[in-house]
């Protein structure tokens, strides 16, 4: 077997085990029926252990690092191989011990968080929350990338993003976020706000109609993926061809039809990854943010807006009989309102909640943050950020499970998916500037077609932030969804 | 690490990889979007060819060897040595090309076959069935068990069953069968029987609310297992406390009753398994025809008892609005009548079909039949065994899947299990003597229990046959199985 061969049947091997994994944990949150968990822990584990010894396999790194050398090599190849490379490369720094004390702590901090959620006192999380951070900083000095620590960290969720670039970008969204607002606040229609509509009881079954009717609109189809229920939703591929997507009924009434877009967005970025290279790492994402973005924009830019209400409104005020006219629904599940806890939150509060948690990532990263301090911490910064601070630690620094899990560096990627969202969508309205007539006939053919070409057949094979430059003339650039947001909340604030 | 701690660690690894594997393939036949098919595959073989090479695993085979010589080793390991050495062995005698070329060979069959069945036309099937013969030929000379060739087929199912020990034992049976069919043919009850009230169609949500309360009364539970749909009802388990069957509504409205607790006899089993030894292979069943032991005894022996429906029979009534009494449907749920199909006999003509099948496959495995004949054979001997001929290839040769998966020797441990059913609940019996009142109940707590603590908990320990000795007495015998249906359908026949 040649080089480039050994590497293709690694990759597909890798790529095989994952998604042997990938369906164990789905099953996991769906139908797994519940003592079956100690078990399917280890299942999951030693999938994990192989498909780790896999990726740092010493003869994968030779054929590549010979491959690297070598000039007949062109296009996709050369692109799949210098990916791979740093790939290998940096998971190779990692020492085996290394992980392992990681799974270790994260496996005993993410018990103590439930722990510490159930009894409300953030004290029993403190000390496992300390030895994650120092792990996660010396993860950081292995990977070592150029400029700040964090970088290191980021770029295992957001390949390329580092601090410097973000951080920009981060204080002017954060600046005309908090100036919006307060003209939000400042309106009349804001102090007479009031939820009426939303606080009705949807039936089940009607629900999961609107379900499924949006999502086939969108373009997921019954032979290629599936939508279930799971405590939180989420989406995950099995095969190309094989996507899986689950939503939920909660109290907020809209609540499954809108996680149902957002997942579906998810979906139709997995059944839209370039066939030939389905096993191989640019069968792929090319980001976490990118992922997300795709998500956004079905959930925000699509289905919070006017043209897609036009269409949606007569249905839900029939099927749901709402005895309400379109201005006060739409006014009404576009409501501004703070909230201490970030999944509660809008589209504009959600996103400085994650510069909350972006700020607090930087600072116990560089140690400029201690632990300890979190706790008073987070209720000043919610005062600065969100304007009320949490009475407890559950909505507080409790509420979140990321940390508990090791995940530093994931948070951004919900805000820069967000921004590009804005980006695709602001690009997409200059090029087809009908687009909203076809949304609001519920016709999605020429967006989803749209999003194939320009984002989801490109894979992994360059950056996110360079495919945004590609298909938006620019790359990430907050203007498009201050814009969005300001147009949109002007209107309907009316300042 | 240890010889010992080694040979552990390979079986659990093996395990795991197995039980992914299972999810794989029931999630295939359960949920899995119909576009997913190929990836599915692909998952599924790439697995089954890790647990091989980790099975043939030279450091696996050194290890079990010298664990072999060592004097102080006892109890329970020295039987896992044993057992895996045996196993390991078998599965080192067949060469890497071999097996791949009987998985391919075996998997065009498959596709042959069902474009057979499509033309209703043994032709196409015939030179695939041919090659798998000859490889089954093949297979057994590499295994090369003492005795009849086809022992080293039956082997792999019924590990130490012979044709030896089989062929007295089915030829009884044979004339045993013919002359209580015989008997019944004669009588007036059979000249008179006509199926009434299983012509009507029982409704989908009642029968479902039946499978689950029989299942939940047999001691199957929501938090360790779950009941599905597929095409053909089976069971599956994922951990020893996850186990899966699946059943389906079909045209006989009993059928997913009886599928069901078919199914559950299954689940039980694996449920039962010894805790101790949940990551090596005795933890396991003793073989395919104890496995099916428990199936059957809870379909047959159990659930198309009189005592059984003493307790459903007024509940059926009712829900379904029967109008009918006791007699009229205990009579016509039991009622014989021949079927050129297998799996739509009886637990009488059912037996036939098997030891027509066992002639052949010993027949065709010693070379005595070729498969070319095979179709005028069919016939030939679907007279002398059911009393009536198929039309077509279709209802004759072609009936059953086994064969194109090259499953030789797997046919005989359906008519093994029904024996073995038969000797446990006459045991059962001898030792409980008012077990059929608790039946009458819907109480199966004292037979779960001892069938839990005689059987399941044994594991794979010992031999099926040495199991069913220490608990019945005698090894396979099937006097009790034909005292069981003498009785009973001397009753309902009345001679």
């Amino acid at each position: 077997m040649d080089d480039l061969q050994l590497v293709k049947k690694y990759q597909k091997e890798i790529i095989l085990l994952k998604r042997a994994e990938a369906l164990l944990a789905w099953d996991q949150r769906t139908y797994m029926p519940s003592k079956g968990i100690s078990g399917r822990a280890e299942q999951i584990s030693f999938l994990e252990g192989l498909v780790h010894e896999m990726t740092v396999n010493n003869k994968l790194y030779s054929a590549l690092k010979r491959l690297k050398k070598r000039k007949n090599i062109f296009g996709d190849d050369k692109i799949m191989i210098n990916k791979l490379l740093k790939y290998v490369s940096k998971k190779r720094r990692l020492p085996k011990e290394f992980i392992e004390k990681l799974t270790k702590t994260t496996s005993l901090a993410e018990s103590a968080w439930i722990e510490a959620r159930k009894k409300n006192n953030f004290k029993i999380f403190e000390p496992h929350l300390k030895k994650i951070v120092e792990l996660k900083k010396q993860q950081a000095r292995y990977i070592h990338l150029k400029g700040h620590p964090y970088n290191s960290l980021l770029d295992e969720f957001e390949e390329g993003m580092t601090v410097e670039k973000l951080k920009p970008v981060f204080r002017k969204l954060k600046n005309d976020l908090l100036n919006l607002i307060s003209n939000i606040k400042k309106s009349k229609e804001y102090k007479n706000q009031k939820q009426v509509i939303l606080k009705k009881n949807f039936p089940r079954d009607v629900q999961m109609d609107f379900v499924r009717d949006v999502i086939k609109r969108m373009g997921l189809e019954e032979d290629n993926s599936r939508i279930d229920f799971s405590e939180h939703p989420f989406t995950t591929d099995i095969d190309l061809k094989d996507v899986r997507m689950t939503t939920n009924i909660r109290k907020y009434p809209l609540f499954s039809f809108v996680a149902s877009m957002h997942e579906a967005g998810h979906g139709l970025y997995m059944l839209g990854y370039p066939e030939k290279h389905k096993y191989d790492l640019l069968g792929d994402a090319s980001s976490i943010g990118m992922h997300e973005s795709q998500s956004r924009f079905w959930e925000l830019m699509i289905g919070s807006g006017k043209p897609f209400w036009k269409f949606y409104f007569p249905k839900f005020n029939e099927k749901y009989h709402l005895n309400t006219n379109f201005d006060r629904f739409y006014k009404e599940i576009n409501f501004i309102t703070p909230s201490k806890i970030r999944i509660s939150s809008n589209e504009i509060y959600y996103n400085l909640h994650i510069l909350l948690r972006f700020e607090f990532e930087i600072g116990l990263i560089e140690g400029t943050i201690k632990v300890k301090d979190l706790h008073r911490l987070w209720n000043q910064k919610m005062r600065e950020y969100i304007g009320i601070a949490p009475k407890n630690d559950v909505e507080g620094v409790l509420q979140d499970i990321q940390w508990s899990m090791g995940y530093f560096g994931y948070f951004p990627t919900y805000t820069l998916g967000t921004i590009y969202a804005a980006q695709l969508y602001a690009a997409m309205k200059k090029l087809m500037p009908s687009i909203e007539k076809d949304i609001s006939k519920g016709d999605f053919k020429r967006i989803r077609k749209w999003l194939k070409e320009n984002i989801h057949q490109q894979g992994a094979r360059m950056l996110t932030d360079d495919i945004i430059k590609k298909v938006c003339g620019k790359g990430l650039n907050p203007d498009s969804f201050i814009n969005y947001l300001n147009d949109k909340y002007s209107k309907i604030y009316k300042f």
